[in-house]
């Protein structure tokens, strides 16, 4: 198997990757750490979309669901659920259609929609996902949704410890021996405190999500790993 | 200060940097620490170019100039020299003007050419960077070659170590968080023989390029911090 990351969504659209690879979408803060939530907690499925308009629109599909995201961190007016995992309870989400939009995660899972499989990764699940995957014959990539096109720390932390874990039966890309040494680095010392100096986990935490982040950088705590197919995410 | 690094020369383009910051050019993998070497043997100018006919044309500025430069890491027929540091002997660069074309390293300067300032950094030349930005009021961009517009490792492990001798006095973007801590990881072991499984090193090596690349890993051996200005890198 060969593993490659991608940092942001435009560095993966520019490789042209062939088709027959699989695909880990890893948006830590917080959108794949809040779906994986979602369906630990028995959410029926989650459909993805770009903007608050085809969200409305979506919503005239499935008459039922929730409607999910959010802007700039905070959640959308009128819409049922932020983007806290906090939120995805299973009283909430349980047999539920859910409609979300957040920034980055959804530029992502599109970007990603012709590989053969892609499935949703975080810090909560990369056991359940690094068991999923260790069987594979495919090669993988590893896309990280970034921060509006730029990198973010969080999400290439998360990839480096998928791809250490997976690297006994690896050969690992350049970008993917990068994320292992930085993710390497990082668990020498108290890892929360050293990722709140990374952009987005500041910015969450001074905007009062600061339980969020702390959530979201717990490991192998859901053995949930979501798939997205369709233009749908289901468990 | 503030420190951003751009893996990529596009990553630099499209984030739009205000003018007025210090742009490091890195392309360790060889231009970076050919220049250097050259400006440390007494070579007067290199002047940077992105095409055989561009080298062919600019000569006609120069008459006694030597042709440089590499495609696909092998010298360019017809050229004087290609992209080895062992090449640029003061015997051979002494006062002369130098047209190089490499494939990597010239993107990046033109990318940077707004910046305040522009200087070509490597390991060879580390300490003496550092020695020169740590005085300065600018932010700083790091931007790394890459290999034709990917991710290089060599290059960011070396931003890195610079991110980190700076980062006393500097607020460190997410990208120079990432690289300090893989530069701080490769350390803890043989340097020298991890990178060597990254892919341009291990291309290098596999072309007979071996003892180029070890030497392009030596750090603070040359006290010369080249500047590209006006279309022109001197010492």
């Amino acid at each position: 198997m060969h593993i490659s990351i991608c940092f942001t969504p435009q560095d993966y659209l520019r490789q042209n990757f062939r088709d027959d690879h699989i695909a880990v979408v890893v948006d830590v803060l917080r959108a794949s750490s809040s779906i994986i939530a979602a369906m630990a907690n028995g959410c029926r499925q989650i459909v993805p979309v770009a903007t608050l308009e085809d969200a409305q629109t979506r919503r005239r599909d499935y008459a039922d669901a929730l409607l999910a995201g959010e802007r700039q961190a905070f959640p959308i007016p009128g819409f049922n659920l932020g983007n806290s995992p906090f939120e995805y309870s299973r009283t909430v989400v349980a047999d539920k259609t859910i409609i979300m939009t957040t920034t980055n995660g959804t530029v992502a899972l599109k970007a990603a929609a012709e590989a053969v499989n892609v499935y949703i990764g975080a810090f909560v699940n990369a056991a359940a996902l690094c068991s999923k995957l260790a069987e594979t014959k495919h090669d993988l990539v590893l896309l990280c949704a970034g921060t509006q096109g730029r990198f973010s720390l969080e999400d290439a932390l998360c990839t480096g410890l998928i791809a250490d874990r997976l690297s006994s039966n690896a050969k690992l890309s350049d970008t993917a021996l990068a994320a292992r040494a930085m993710y390497n680095d990082f668990c020498c010392g108290d890892f929360v405190k050293r990722i709140m100096e990374s952009s987005h986990a500041a910015y969450l935490s001074k905007s009062g999500f600061a339980d969020d982040v702390a959530f979201c950088l717990k490991t192998d705590i859901f053995e949930i790993v979501p798939e997205f197919s369709d233009g749908v995410i289901t468990a």
